[in-house]
């Protein structure tokens, strides 16, 4: 951490500020600029509050050096993390690609959607129980009775499911009932949701929030793995921008930079990322060329009459053509789908 | 709701579309412009999912002519909500003053400044006893025994209280301790948690999420309201932008915005908006100015060793200036602080 | 077009405007809702200006139905624009791979690395000499020197030159000299620089602003365009988003979508994007799996003395090996590099 | 300047680029920290290129201590600027109100206008001759003939003249018939047009970019002032953020923001900011509230009928209400207007 002072700062304030520092466990390195006098601390700064710092009238900023997670940060864990998903993997070679609906409807819908996408290829079964809606006047997903036909699709397909919880209170019954747990992107700081998740041991797929920097996703992930639970799927789904042709902008860079910041698997999701169905063919294909470890994408048989999300998803025959071009580009990096 | 129809939409998936729509209750009018075809439909539209639409691929756009919120629309309930708190108001020609620091420390500590801001004029005490972190390593507050210290300070100086709830499990609890719960920005769309507090009766100061629009906004305290508790205060408290020099970007226009499309009292929180102890007090002034009905201010007794947020809260003196500055503002448009 | 009345709106108003808009050759249908009155405007609404019409206090708000600009609108020009550039092509099945330093150094540099790229396959050579740059106090570019320097390499080595112009009184000497005229972003609403330009017929490379929508980027080529000039190629190059890991936020999204309004070629600047060495290699190959047209890569022999971007160049034996995998993601879609 | 090595940085490398910037006359302290090494550069730092250290491929992050602009620098030049038009000033105690059409459209309308608002109070006149729209098929100013009307209006009634320059060339002319030339916020990196108003004595009124931060706005000033022309007026006129029901953010935390890093004037426009003629009283109120030197305000005597920005132009009897509220306002701090 580096503290820059004021250039009006008076010596026995800088003084002052050193000692108390150092308390904290830190070493302090005065150099005294052209200007101003800078303060470098030495140290475990993470226990350093840089707002309490700020807050000195004599200091005009604080700058952090070190990254402020440590479970997530690859720094300590150069090896790419794989996840276990009760025999199926997400990280490493093979691509994890999570397809269905945006929500369960029926049995007869999520099932048929289940066969078809593992027909094609598909690892991992996604389906809305509980829905987060914009308006209260929304169709809100089907809740417990969903939860029960993702288990069907699941017992019919032998597919794990990925499925989004919104409220500590269901977290007894996510973790008997389903593989994977998604934390939307309206909940990624939800902290008192993600310290409840911390105290599980189901993987957690953690979106990232629409107007999240790459920083604070990060320590989002950080907050489930400090309680305990270091199974941490990041999932970039689109981040919001002044362009609004599209509904969110996919932020393709996060990939490269999660990667290179954290251990962790990273996962796309380009449905939600643009928000139209006819975008999610060309920006899936951009996230595996830029090395994502998979994607969720929304599949449903009659987008048209779907009851949420409809015009971001695509239909089976297009996953399917999809899947082949996937392979493809998977396969440059020595990667299978 | 206006639906574009693709150019080459054919004449006989218009006439199904117009068809489907119609079931649910609108009139469809059907425009034949120079390049395609438009659909304006009346009646409530509200209840017809524009998402829905846009999944017909013969559908090019959807655009909303009526705004989607009813219990907050101006438009339904043209004269200003006014909250009654146990006596005290907020909306109307008093100016509502929040203040107090950003978290509960010790008895000491919230008595002292409780009796400061209230001398200086204060109408409303806050303090956070529940803290959401970025950093699972930070200071996550006093929680219960914040509560109860709050209560000690309101039983000292009749103020009011404002405090933040974090999860929907300590509704019972707040709904008996505090007089005005606070709903923080990170929860603005925690779904869940607006549904719960919609069946109460206690006030709710809704805090604008950091990327969330003025209809989503709305949409969220629509939530509270359709759930029966009509008691909602919106405060603005700085949106995420580009720029980094500043916290926050203060959404200054969301004053008149906010006040135009809806009933509700508006307040505004310079503390968090720029993050910076001395913006405080310009962006208070033009708060009042730009026609808000109250401020939540951080104020602290001892800020480089408050335990949170000290970089941006102004100490009690400074306070008591402010104080006088704005009553002359408010003056000017009729009103009182 | 679509104009919403205000509730309050008295229907003699309401006539009024409709009388005066049909004087601008447009038929306008009145349809009335429920809580207000809309107006649908039919003709060439592209005269009509929108805020003229916002400016009438009984006017709420108005929405475009059709897209303001024509000559690059795919609507009107379905087919794939393909632009010839002395023999060379940019759109079309081979993608256009533009490569070279941020800006012209020296002979020996240039000449060097053009020879490099040729010889990895890029089909256009880049080089700045006249370079913008947020600081008076910054390298500008050798300016006319660098033109005669990028002539010397075009010479030696058959590439077609691609270089920024920064003001309207150097398009002749452009014209004259180079074979792509590129305006960089910050110019990209320079109206009178894209008036000049419209006049002549040189191939226009145009960025997308910092911050222009899809919309403002088109309009900026419909200037071109209108004035006579329809060789104009679009380039994405990032935009500014909240996230500032990254320099910029790619908006590989930008590439489906401007293909689908436009017909003009677009091209990707994953240099700029991120701005670091290390991500152009992942967001090249997903420019390519995402349909783009083509590349414009910063190469340099020696980024760490690089007189400027040095961070976000990429060394030649690395543009080698980036073009293979290139290759093998254009076969996909049956393209060739 | 503080530059952070990557973790895996060989001391050989460290040492390496320690001498090389020690070459551009810094001092490197060198300070070791527990996972990464530091180097801290005293001296004048605005020369090094941050850029070129950042092509290192051993460097993590540089980060500045430093801010890059001198001559805009509050710290070099402790005490507001005052900056003289004729007789007339902007900054001091005395706010500069500048108003009039958003263009010049007639003798008789700016004519009109000009007496209007001088009655009023205003100190200067504004009115757009070379107009800068977003559609080359919108109406682009009258040019030279709206220069002329703008100086008959000076003739009438003595206010200086405030209009904008969109290109080099008519540099001479400007400086010859106008008080303050405006560089529009779409040029305000247009840094070959910056340089040659450097070479003038004329004041620039420099608007900020619509995604422009607060740096690259000072940097611009710096461009003109760098050159010789210390006269520059700073002027925040809304960014572009995510939030479209307003067509810009004002900024308002600029105020404070701008007045502490930089002696310069800072003049606000409510007009554009928010872009909606029924916002420019509570922004134009706040403005002044949070410290502004100065308004540039859009009034029009018959905006519905205005050739551009008519959505967000006042009317004259409108203004002389608002410059009452202002007045009062302005006496709080002891200026006057």
């Amino acid at each position: 951490m580096v503290v820059i002072m004021r250039p009006d700062a008076p010596n026995e304030e800088i003084i002052r500020l050193k000692e108390r520092i150092e308390k904290e466990n830190c070493i302090v390195n005065l150099v005294q600029g052209e200007n101003c006098c800078i303060l470098g601390l030495i140290g475990d700064t993470t226990v350093i509050d840089k707002d309490k710092i700020e807050a000195n009238e004599y200091v005009d900023r604080v700058m952090k050096v070190q990254q402020p997670y440590k479970k997530a940060n690859r720094l300590f864990h150069p090896h790419d993390t794989i996840i276990d998903v009760n025999g199926a993997t997400i990280g490493g070679n093979k691509i994890a690609m999570i397809a269905g609906p945006c929500s369960v409807e029926s049995e007869e819908q999520i099932i048929e959607i289940a066969k078809s996408v593992k027909e094609s290829g598909a690892g991992f079964l996604r389906g809305g129980a509980f829905k987060p809606r914009t308006s209260p006047y929304s169709f809100q997903g089907l809740r417990l009775e969903g939860l029960e036909l993702l288990k069907l699709a699941r017992k019919e397909t032998g597919l794990p499911i990925v499925t989004e919880i919104m409220s500590a209170d269901m977290i007894d019954r996510f973790v008997q009932d389903v593989d994977v747990i998604q934390v939307g992107a309206r909940n990624m700081q939800n902290f008192e949701l993600l310290k409840e998740l911390g105290k599980t041991k189901t993987p957690i797929l953690l979106k990232r929030g629409l107007c999240a920097t790459i920083e604070e996703f990060l320590m989002s992930a950080e907050y489930i793995m400090a309680g305990g639970n270091e199974n941490v799927i990041l999932c970039e789904r689109g981040i919001r921008t002044y362009e609004n042709y599209t509904r969110n902008t996919l932020d393709i860079s996060a990939i490269p930079v999660l990667k290179r910041l954290s251990h962790l698997p990273v996962v796309i999701d380009p449905s939600h990322s643009a928000g139209m169905w006819w975008t999610v063919e060309p920006l899936s294909k951009a996230a595996i060329a830029a090395g994502a470890d998979g994607l969720i994408i929304e599949v449903h048989n009659d987008p048209a009459n779907a009851k949420c999300d409809g015009q971001q998803s695509i239909k089976p025959d297009k996953f399917k053509s999809l899947m082949g071009d996937l392979g493809k580009i998977a396969s440059i990096d020595g990667k299978t789908i």
